[in-house]
């Protein structure tokens, strides 16, 4: 007998019919001998609609009234689906966040869970009952609906699972597990039996967008085992977990990539100490994040820096340095035809020459790297957008990670 | 200053512009220095959407689920116009039943309001915060959401001017008004512009649906005077309220029908101690409601027998005759081509020769009366459908209710 917490997404409940088929997935469970508790999403849709509802009404809307408004989308979800369970014979009731409760701070659109209450679902599961919670949502100190933000069913049903001392946490979506890269690129791309949470959270900030890298960080912090697989089919899926239940660790254990960044460089840049604080601190000011920098020695008292930002920041993040740059430079030149690709692996921890072999496998392939940037897991390197799909695939085959 | 509660109904609120007139009404409310408070239905069309839901997913839901899933859609609106009215500078919030909280039985589905605690919202409204209540809900003692069923929200209206100890519940509706008849019919028809509970009573339940039976009950009780009005224009509307509060009573204040009703009458029978009871105890038994009753004087031992039932409960009540009856009769002959038309006003309590007037208004039509009723403050009459209009046109004339 485990005790297990089952999440289903938008698409997975997106219609009636839909519905029908979570709750036989959930009776199936049932039937297994296991207790089970469900959180839900809204149908595919709701949420965007009451989203607008909200923006036409007022641009900048009261986020404790936006919360009240769109939160009723998994409440209709979670007690449709009680009814859908009920008529299966399993004994199912929905709750809503401010019963149970789930206490969240007071920062409403995108508010962090603090504590859940989860000794009456504890008592109501050894039971037999099914809960059916509400994703997306608790109650904030000041006694209103807040909502946790986009993707925030995934992060309730890890909270939910922490706080039921759950065994495993299921999340159920439309792809069946996570891959060693996005096989809509590499056709040889293999699904992953099991990755730990530090991979997965390199995974999922890089683009594999399986799980909302907050239920990611939660479910590390309190070591809850989730698993990601898809509600369209049985097929087991992957398992994110501690690094010790993996025996079998592999050097690298995916590639991931971002098409998400853009490439500022400043050319000439007059070397003197204050440089960096001189241009970071007005770009973090305007509340522009910067991910990859890399500074060349200097030549002749000056220097060229080039760094990175999202996409959606560059016309902002130039005009920051245009406005606010007391440093003196010659140039300014952005790129936005840029890609970021990530080897990632726990393995090269304990491993040297994982780097050298991705810097050589583009180098065989004529891609010149232009920014290189590492952590403990991973080793980053920017591209030419054009080289994406060329870069993936050979690396992908040069970590030995092609299916058979 | 007056303290006021304001309440819109579906299609008051049916869309993004609506819900802005709605804001702009309240404002007006506001700005004239009274303390407002308002409740809210449910977008046109979305309670049937959540509804269809539910029985989609089985016919026989859990009627506690139904309630969670069917209140959203007064969450919604209530979170809407309190941004529409933040974006006037009307300062306001949502809220929701088990917030404030309005507490009932529990009897979800169809839940009866058992107390609203209203004095964090009147101590809300002394500073000038206009609270915006979702209607049609409350919290049960099972701390779940409970409808009050269809046309709660009026009923949520009267009970949150009672408990918020309102001078005036304001029902914003699609017409202007209670008319001394069905304007569609007569054109001559009057705005009245005050009417009593107890004639209120006779005209809601007898077919002028402008305000919910239930809530009218409970606008009697707790003395809460309601003005019905048009949220698509600026006139007043009609008072409803005590009795003592209209100086100039008229003896008759309206004249309503139903089309909701057929008539059996069962011939011949077998006039002994007993046969009334013989009848009505099995249509009791079988939840069907009987209105008029008329019995004549009995002849050679045998008496004719007419009453009236809800048209759609018909077929079933000459079933349960036929199959449970166990007195003597000669015939069953039913009519579904009946309506009752009926003369209502409390003056008719201190003045003699109002039903006269109408018999002989209908003599002189030519229309044969087949049943009559009559009450402290009405007279019905059942006569054939064919002459619905020609009696309520020269009843009005009558009883001298035509406009100048």
């Amino acid at each position: 007998m485990a005790r297990i917490v089952m999440k289903f997404g938008g698409t997975s409940v997106g219609d009636i019919a839909r519905i029908q088929n979570v709750a036989r997935k959930v009776k199936a469970e049932v039937d297994r001998g296991n207790q089970v508790a469900v959180t839900v999403s809204a149908m595919s849709g709701v949420t965007n609609q009451l989203v607008d509802y909200c923006t036409q009404m007022s641009p900048l809307h009261d986020a404790r009234e936006y919360d009240a408004v769109v939160a009723t989308g998994e409440q209709v979800t979670s007690g449709l689906l009680a009814i859908a369970l009920q008529e299966l014979g399993v004994n199912a009731r929905s709750w809503q966040g401010w019963q149970i409760p789930i206490i969240t701070d007071d920062a409403h659109g995108k508010a962090r869970i603090v504590d859940i209450k989860g000794e009456e679902l504890i008592r109501r599961m050894e039971r037999g009952e099914v809960p059916v919670v509400a994703g997306f949502q608790g109650v904030g100190p000041d006694n209103r609906t807040a909502t946790l933000g986009r993707g925030g069913s995934d992060t309730t049903a890890v909270a939910l699972a922490a706080g039921l001392k759950a065994d495993r946490c299921d999340i159920y979506t439309d792809v069946d597990g996570v891959y060693t890269t996005d096989p809509r690129i590499v056709k040889t791309a293999k699904k992953l039996n099991k990755i730990t949470y530090e991979e997965m959270l390199e995974m999922a900030s890089l683009g594999a967008k399986v799980l909302q890298t907050r239920s990611v960080e939660m479910a590390m912090k309190h070591r809850v085992r989730v698993q990601v697989l898809s509600s369209f089919s049985d097929a087991p899926g992957t398992l994110v977990c501690d690094e010790d239940e993996i025996v079998e660790k592999e050097l690298v254990s995916g590639i991931a990539y971002s098409r998400d960044e853009a490439k500022i460089t400043l050319v000439s840049v007059s070397d003197q100490p204050g440089v960096a604080a001189g241009i970071f601190g007005p770009l973090a000011d305007a509340n522009i994040n910067v991910d990859m920098i890399v500074q060349n020695v200097s030549r002749d008292g000056t220097t060229d820096l080039t760094f990175t930002v999202g996409k959606a920041d560059l016309d902002r993040a130039l005009n920051v340095i245009k406005e606010k740059l007391h440093v003196p430079y010659k140039t300014i030149m952005a790129d936005k035809n840029v890609v970021k690709v990530s080897v990632i692996g726990v393995g090269m921890r304990s491993h040297a020459g994982v780097a050298q072999t991705m810097f050589k496998t583009l180098a065989d392939k004529g891609i010149n790297i232009q920014v290189i940037s590492t952590s403990e897991i991973k080793v980053s390197v920017l591209i030419a957008e054009d080289y994406t799909e060329l870069a993936l695939r050979a690396l992908h085959t040069a970590y030995n990670l092609d299916a058979a």
